[in-house]
């Protein structure tokens, strides 16, 4: 498979071997990349593996994740961040292509109140078609009247600007 | 509210301008861009808005767009969703600090198949809480036995290989 061209990540090696050192014992991620645990994999890079994922939403369920392990989105370097959206990108395109895919989904889950099992960022790449009988429960709830959603903006906001100090 | 330094964006202005002028008319999101429709908005810069969802999937919600129309993540330059990803970033760690929240997922959805509703490339960003009663169906499927997965798996690598030439 032909490497997809993209900046190259900064991290440096050293730092790379002593995360894999601490990580690859109990990562199931990251024992895939080492070749510890097979998997079916469909593109791989010097710093992105991609393969399918055992129990696909819908068949031809793919996960993105980076070579070097990191919990989750706050935990990763940006440009960790870009080459995982990047690489998502190709596979989503990829999916349409060969699948016949109606549309894609893009999931990706931090903690496990949001449903994330395992602690190495992935990235879900999910093709949808449009006979494909799942459904993501997109049940909406409403703000009380008045300023509870601009309150809830503002602390959010006002987090944004302490952390741009 | 302080822009988030990152690589400025590729493409020029006179681009930007059609697009603007093509898609302002139809689209939601341009029309909040333009300011011709009110939002609660938690984040701008030059080229990105984050604002809140007014039908939350949990209260705190947010939406990051590209200020520049793009429908969804195949037609979006790389620059354009490293930019989306790395902002989605920081409103995922300011909603953990002011909200407490216990887990994050971002979706991002890409076709009517994959409940793309406004055709204007967006990252929800969505707040989790261990209680909030909220789940995404994440009912799995299974791969017949022997080469189906496989065989799927081959159809895109296939697909990127070809793109990739």
């Amino acid at each position: 498979m032909k490497p997809i061209s993209f900046p190259v990540l900064s991290v440096s090696s050293s730092e790379f071997d002593e995360r894999v050192r601490k990580n690859v014992n109990d990562c199931i991620f990251c024992k895939i990349i080492a070749g510890q645990i097979p998997a079916c994999k469909i593109y791989e890079d010097a710093d992105t593996l991609v393969f399918m994922d055992i129990w696909p939403i819908v068949k031809g369920h793919a996960l993105v994740i980076p070579k070097r392990h990191y919990a989750d989105i706050v935990s990763s370097p940006a440009e960790v961040l870009a080459k995982l959206i990047f690489v998502a990108q190709k596979i989503a395109a990829a999916q349409k292509r060969a699948l016949k895919a109606d549309g894609i989904n893009i999931m990706q889950s931090n903690g496990r109140a949001a449903g994330q099992v395992v602690d190495h960022i992935h990235l879900h790449v999910i093709p949808r078609f449009n006979s494909d009988g799942h459904h993501w429960n997109w049940k909406t709830q409403k703000y009380a009247d008045g300023p509870e959603m601009q309150e809830l903006g503002d602390s959010i906001s006002a987090e944004l600007n302490k952390a741009g100090k």
